[in-house]
């Protein structure tokens, strides 16, 4: 489908992220096929983008919510995801989000170590309910991706390696209080080789089959999220290829396969949206500085990713430059050393691939105000996040002044 | 002065920023003292900190405001702080905020490149009024830091080259819209070294003296900031002598000093204080698990700052870890392989000199709310900016749902 930036702009101002909600039901509805020879639950992945128009639009598709705080817990049931579809992960829960948790009757709690399981099964002792556990497995395998997203490795925080998970499986078993019901693994964001996911499913699989063997009996496998997206040049994991090496290695399984995409699903669906404000040359080099800046799309200046740049004009004559906000930052960029047409102020720069870890990591930096979101469906666009004003930022410590 | 970080965590929860406001006190008077052979503004540049009580504080004590966009403006006014001690700096403003800077009537805009100049004297013409302008030269000297907070480089975004600035003088000069008022400079944040400093005033300096031989009279001279504080255990440029070189530079003009100082301000005021919540080991590793994460204080992850970690126990058992937060990357830390004692659930954690570029960058990644700020001033502590609520959080998006 093809936006209509510049009446967007007209209409909602700049700068602004912008989401297909129809690309967004086809990635679901693709992944979610991929898998139609088993009982399969999608499980969004929230943090990737969790504007509540986003997830209801995926709520209304069937899908079910990946959560990694109580806030995303609640943008879930927000938007009408029921409880029993709702998985909380997470490294570090704290007390009172478990307990929330506990009292949503969600899916399940994914635990990620002994240390929190303890803590589960104390909070559930005292509210007297069962926590339904999942434990995530640390199959210590290389996703071959970016080191900050890339999280399968033992050296990483996350989940717990095989014989731990094995006696908090059997910690679960033997307490009044907490049911082992899922298992878990995720190795990272990003990913374009097939191989290191099938490694590690095998691997969580092998262990529902040994549980199985001492009548633990499992009902989820949550093989994580992590489906690369195109930025550049990829070569994507096919999704049906995907699924079926997934399905493989539940073979002879009872159990109900769940996957938690977040990128996938959302990130090239979104689109950031600038407009220059000034060409300068400093030395050799040629600056286009333009509205936007780090605080809307941290994802150039912290992982030093790529997005695609396309100039919304008609000029012709290219050179080299650096695409830059206002921040007072040398890290605010959004792109080096890039080729890209003259242009004049007011031009409109589209950021592509932005759909996905974009506006969730905005903040208030320089006090510039979060940018509107729009969502675009069956040709029609609405907004579904306000621009936030300056009396926005200071709502939560202007009563402090004194 | 001692903080007692037990008592605010029972009071306002954890994780919290805490700012020490008589070390702002003592940092303020310390600079102002230093310049007091000459008029002098110390413009506090609101990015590193600008929750408007500690804003106002220093407006108290007489401090301008060095301001980035036209929300670090409104900050300064709406906290009493003279438009007459506001200046606007940054290189990409908006044509909205150069009206309403216009209109604010303060003391100078900082312009940044040939092409900004052209659109102040625009809307100042639209606008009928006269505006004061100061620019912004990059002397091209290295300022010897981290590469993302080095600004006076000609291979960076900022400023312009003599020659340009030259010109543009000129062209504040014919023009019945533009007044040439002030010069500038600042070649990086956290500066440990004099030389550079010198190095650039003495540049500016030469070119106010040029700039007055053409009878184009400047009034201010803006030497930037950037003065570094010990995060570890740097050695620091002596204030006084900073003064001095700069105070020497200007030697036989009748100018008035300005600069615009944020981390020395404020960055050794803050605390970050967060509570333990598990430890785990994976592998070899052991790691820390804290609530607050990188959405709180992302410079570990974003320019792998050092901070000084301080563990608020009794314990003698130390190994060395990593200290984390609950976010679902591996970029969510606060320090890698640091020795720390062994730490039980809730024990809390100060992370230190945490008071310039924390706050201000913080997110709402994971949908996690903004923490609490908290002024202790002459021994009593008080709330400066609420924790955010989850209703806080999805106040701008909940009306859209549909
Ligand atoms: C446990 C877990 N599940 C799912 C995801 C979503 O990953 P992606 O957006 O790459 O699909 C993440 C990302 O960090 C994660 O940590
Ligand atoms: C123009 C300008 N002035 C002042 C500052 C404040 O720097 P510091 O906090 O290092 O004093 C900065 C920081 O980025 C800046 O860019």
């Amino acid at each position: 489908m093809s936006i209509n930036y510049k009446e967007l702009a007209q209409k909602y101002q700049t700068p602004y992220y912008v989401y297909d909600f129809d690309y967004i039901t086809n990635q679901y509805n693709e992944l979610k096929e991929s898998f139609k020879a088993r009982k399969s639950l999608i499980a969004y992945a929230l943090k990737a983008n969790s504007n509540l128009s986003v997830i209801k639009h995926l709520a209304q598709l069937g899908a079910g919510a990946d959560c990694v705080s109580i806030g995303e817990v609640k943008r879930a049931l927000k938007v009408g995801i029921p409880p029993y579809k709702i998985i909380f992960s997470g490294v570090g829960k704290i007390d009172g989000e478990i307990q929330e948790a506990l009292e949503f009757d969600i899916l399940m709690i994914n635990v990620e170590s002994a240390a929190e399981l303890n803590r589960v099964e104390k909070i559930a002792k005292e509210l007297g309910k069962v926590a339904r556990i999942s434990i995530r497995v640390n199959p210590n395998i290389d996703p071959k991706t970016h080191p900050y997203i890339s999280t399968g490795l033992h050296e990483n925080k996350f989940g717990v390696d095989i014989d731990t998970a094995k006696r908090m499986y059997i910690q679960c078993n033997n307490s009044e209080f907490l049911e082992p019901v899922g298992i878990h693994c995720h190795i990272g964001s990003q990913l374009t080789q097939l191989q290191p996911i099938k490694e590690s499913v095998q691997i969580i699989a092998d262990l529902v089959r040994n549980l199985k063997a001492i009548k633990i009996e499992l009902s989820f496998m949550d093989v994580g999220g992590g489906l690369g997206i195109i930025y550049d040049d990829e070569k994507l994991i096919d999704t049906y290829e995907y699924a079926q090496a997934v399905l493989e290695s539940m073979f002879g399984l009872d159990i109900t396969v769940v996957c938690e995409p977040g990128r996938f699903i959302v990130g090239n669906a979104g689109t950031f949206v600038t407009k220059v404000l000034y060409e300068k040359v400093n030395g050799e080099k040629r600056f286009v500085i333009v509205d936007g800046a780090m605080n809307d799309l941290i994802r150039p200046s912290l992982y030093n990713a790529y997005h695609k740049v396309e100039v919304l004009n008609n000029n012709n004559e290219l050179s080299k430059c650096n695409l830059v906000g206002p921040i007072c930052e040398s890290g605010d960029f959004f792109a080096k050393d890039i080729t890209l047409p003259k242009t004049e102020h007011n031009d409109l720069i589209a950021i592509h691939s932005a759909g996905a870890y974009g506006f969730v990591m905005s903040s208030n930096y320089n006090t510039r105000g979060r940018v509107a979101e729009i969502a675009v469906e069956n040709g029609k666009d609405r907004l579904i996040r306000k621009r936030e004003s300056f009396e926005d930022i200071i709502a939560l410590e202007e009563e402090f002044i004194k």
